[in-house]
């Protein structure tokens, strides 16, 4: 028995495959406690260790599962109510610091992108179209700079989340954000000074309601410049002279909120013909009932009575190239370094080489940082004029630990993605999501793999690229209650593609332009307590 | 002979050793051809092909080195001059876009930090105190949290720059950014709007002079504050209600120029209680000459009779750490994620545990990112009172190939903490440079490995962990005449330091105050020229 002012809150997962017993549509729903008189209490705070599962065509319980809280598989009885610190995170539940001062971003010339009544983006030499749909979400096509063909379709297609608790009924959570909850239908609509600084424009999204309804999405993209530092510097030391240009981005962003977790994700485009892919995972840890006293290696506790799962997030992008045309095919490459042997032309042991290997076979493809090893979208036909290297664009990819479920779980079978950072296969229309069409109820087999297994040529030919990245997510106590965001990028960057740096003809930067403010030292203590600085015997 | 337009321009480098005939103090002089127009014109796009060696204590030539220019070691006499395209770099030789619209940062009532006279820096419940040095440049010391020690100094120690190309003299090209050039002495005077946006507060350095007579190097620090982007955010989809707070970071900046080349390093801390170090490569490529036709493995053609040869950075970042305390000892330890053996206990196969490993000696380690290894510094006196987990920050740093260098090589032995991404050694007051004191002549065998090779007591002591990361740059034509930035970063972040996000307590971000502006789609087209799509049968 609950007291008064609190409430049970639901929170249903899709119940996905473990092989057994699972072929009827039914949801695991984890139960957790809120605070009546405020419905965005931080019910992740308080979970339950009971958990109902739901049969979605017959709406009705079908069992009640009883969850286990210490170390072990054993289960017991729901016990009575024991009193937990709530842990808030809505800001009037909060004392808030009162030192910050406001930053703002003005643009008093407005934007210098332009976006047409068809989606079509021109922004600093680069064009390109913005779609969205129910499934992947935000996405771009036919991204062209300077008139020339980069790359014909980018999207993310698919995020597998796999729990490290092997108990059940918690080793059935393993989410697939994209092809079970869909990126696009749970896009958040953006508010105006919040997700962004500066001069913003939102564009709708439009997907179908349950029942088949065309339902817009409001509101469910934003565009907007910012500025990301220097983008090169040089001084001439003879001369003292400097030469400065700022880093201008456009930033093409949409939000998902999937339960209690959100990603932020960005297509981030810069005047150097860089497209960088950021996703800054935010929100809430799921988490799980676990007796005081308690610890397990496959989570952190981060509350008095809450244990936080380890999970990994492994993220699948989708890379469709047009190196330099849509005409000719592409290849996919790697670079690698290595020392020369040490001998009469290297006879100081400092020599080494750069290597290119092309890909001649589709299959799954590692990276390795012990080798430099850099993976590039070529085009073979069209040669760079002034060193006569193939066009290419390389992917920078931060290395991720694979998929830790065994190789005969169906988690593994599921998500075959997760085990490769880069596949490489031909395109096939039909093909847009690593993890197959209907992840829920999938047992695997019906991915990228598959594909990947057809002996298909790769090599000047119409190819696709995935980039398989993520993290995996050992929480600490700091990413509760709402977590601090973690940044990944995949940096996609031009290699002899241009015959020079292509920012060469951005304006310098200029005060004139910028209008920043000098603050004397002076000024920055006048009107605050300036805290003494404290001392140690080592300082 | 060279037309009456051109001149030529000396580049000396750090002589170094090789073990051969060196002993004197030398410096090996590359030669570029310059137009006497413009003192800035870029030489580094018309290298000559013979060398200097000057004798720096007589200041006399011992001798004219010819250099090859084909594949192999073959050189010949100087030729006659064969005319090279300029390929500049400053603004006024460029045409330059004229479609970027301005970008401003406005902070109406000030900074969010203080400084008081004697450097110390308050800002968002972080202090410490601002250092330079000649050899260091920048360096932060006694850094706390709400007034908790988090570290007691952290430096960069070293940079070595070591080249590929195997032919005499080029073997030569190893530069010790910090230990043969000092990061004080080439720090660049900032200019107010040019290196930052918003409100700028400028420090000076102080430093000596080659006569030993004090020398101000002014505005050699700048200090500021800068959004990047979302900090955190949650939306409660029961009731759609969105918590959001932008993530604000302080910067603490300084520019190194180093002959042709720049390095933009930062201290950027941030709300949720983590420390980044950022360094920004860019500037220009050292650049050799090489016949028309010409290609070798150790180096990309960049412009005509221009090669870049490939080289690494590796940094090495000194951290000294006083996690939680100055009185205890701290530890390193690493967290690496493996599968559980699938069983009863683990039947469906996701199940996955982390494992915590102290490190009990000194030495070098390395990154293992297909465990997910990741490095902290701990305190194992203070507990965190929630989950009784030792208090600890982790270091994220990014992958990187060891030196190439033979490791007979005396590029090798002078950098010896080339070879490992984290060393660990008991504190020693003397020990700051892990390429040793006097790198320019070193002949290795003076740095962090010795140190490291003691048998000193490294757990719950006083330890100094060194961090080293970089990249191994096979430059692109897309590097030349300036480089775009190449961003690396160290990122500390609280592990169970905290008892939940340290940035709760941040306002949110309201539109109130960001007063951000609305573009609709109809605004960003109206003055502008709106290219049609470009059309493809693919589309």
């Amino acid at each position: 028995m609950l007291p008064d002012h609190l409430n049970v809150v639901p929170e249903a997962w899709g119940f996905g495959s473990d092989g057994v017993d699972d072929a009827r549509r039914q949801y695991q729903v984890y139960m957790f406690v809120g605070e009546k008189s405020n419905p965005d209490s931080n019910h992740y705070a308080r979970p339950l260790a009971f958990s109902p599962v739901v049969d979605t065509v017959l709406m009705k319980v079908i069992r009640i599962d009883q969850i286990p809280t210490g170390a072990g598989l054993k289960t017991e009885e729901t016990q009575p109510w024991r009193f937990v610190e709530p842990k808030e995170y809505v800001p009037e539940a909060l004392k808030l610091r009162e030192d910050l001062k406001p930053l703002r971003v003005l643009q008093p010339e407005g934007t210098s992108y332009s976006i047409n009544t068809n989606n079509v983006l021109n922004w600093q030499k680069w064009q390109f179209r913005v779609c969205f749909n129910y499934r992947e979400g935000l996405l771009l096509r036919d991204i062209r700079y300077d008139g020339r063909p980069v790359f014909y379709r980018i999207s993310l297609s698919e995020m597998t989340v796999p729990y490290a608790d092997p108990r059940s009924p918690y080793h059935r959570k393993q989410a697939f954000d994209l092809g079970d909850v869909g990126a696009g239908l749970v896009a958040n609509n953006l508010a105006l000074g919040c997700d962004c600084l500066g001069s913003i424009t939102y564009l709708d999204g439009l997907v179908c309601d349950t029942a088949g309804e065309p339902l817009v999405k409001n509101n469910a993209i934003c565009i907007h410049e910012q500025d990301n530092g220097i983008g090169r510097k040089h001084s001439n030391y003879r001369t003292e002279r400097a030469c400065i240009v700022r880093n201008r981005e456009l930033v093409i962003q949409q939000i998902l909120t999937v339960s209690n977790y959100e990603y932020i994700l960005a297509f981030i485009f810069n005047q150097a013909g860089e497209l960088h892919y950021e996703v800054r995972a935010t929100g809430i840890l799921s988490t799980a009932a676990i007796d005081p006293g308690v610890s397990v290696p496959w989570g952190t506790i981060v509350h008095d009575g809450v244990l936080a799962q380890h999970h990994q997030h492994l993220l699948s992008l989708r890379i469709d190239p047009a190196i330099g045309s849509y005409e000719t095919g592409n290849q996919l490459a790697f670079s690698e370094c290595y020392p020369m042997p040490m001998d009469d032309f290297n006879p100081h042991g400092n020599g080494y080489v750069s290597k290119m290997t092309v890909v001649d076979k589709p299959g799954g493809l590692d990276l390795d940082t012990s080798k430099s090893r850099v993976y590039m979208m070529q085009n073979n036909q069209i040669r760079n004029p002034v060193n006569h290297l193939p066009i290419s664009y390389k992917i920078h990819a931060p290395p991720m630990q694979r998929i830790l479920a065994h190789p005969d779980s169906y988690h593994f079978k599921r998500a075959e993605f997760g085990n490769h950072s880069i596949y490489l296969t031909k395109y096939n229309h039909d093909e847009l999501f690593s993890g197959g069409k209907y992840t829920n109820q999938s047992r695997g087999g019906d991915g990228i793999k598959a594909w990947a297994d057809r002996p298909d040529n790769v090599v000047d030919d119409d190819i696709v690229v995935w980039v398989q990245f993520g993290m995996n997510h050992v929480p600490r106590i700091e990413d509760f209650p709402v977590m601090p965001v973690e940044i990944l990028k995949v940096s996609l960057k031009p290699v002899n593609f241009f015959t020079q740096n292509p920012s060469m003809d951005v304006p310098p930067s200029r005060q004139e332009t910028n209008q920043s403010q000098l603050v004397t030292r002076e000024q920055t203590t006048a009107s605050k307590c300036c805290a003494s600085a404290s001392s140690s015997s080592k300082l």
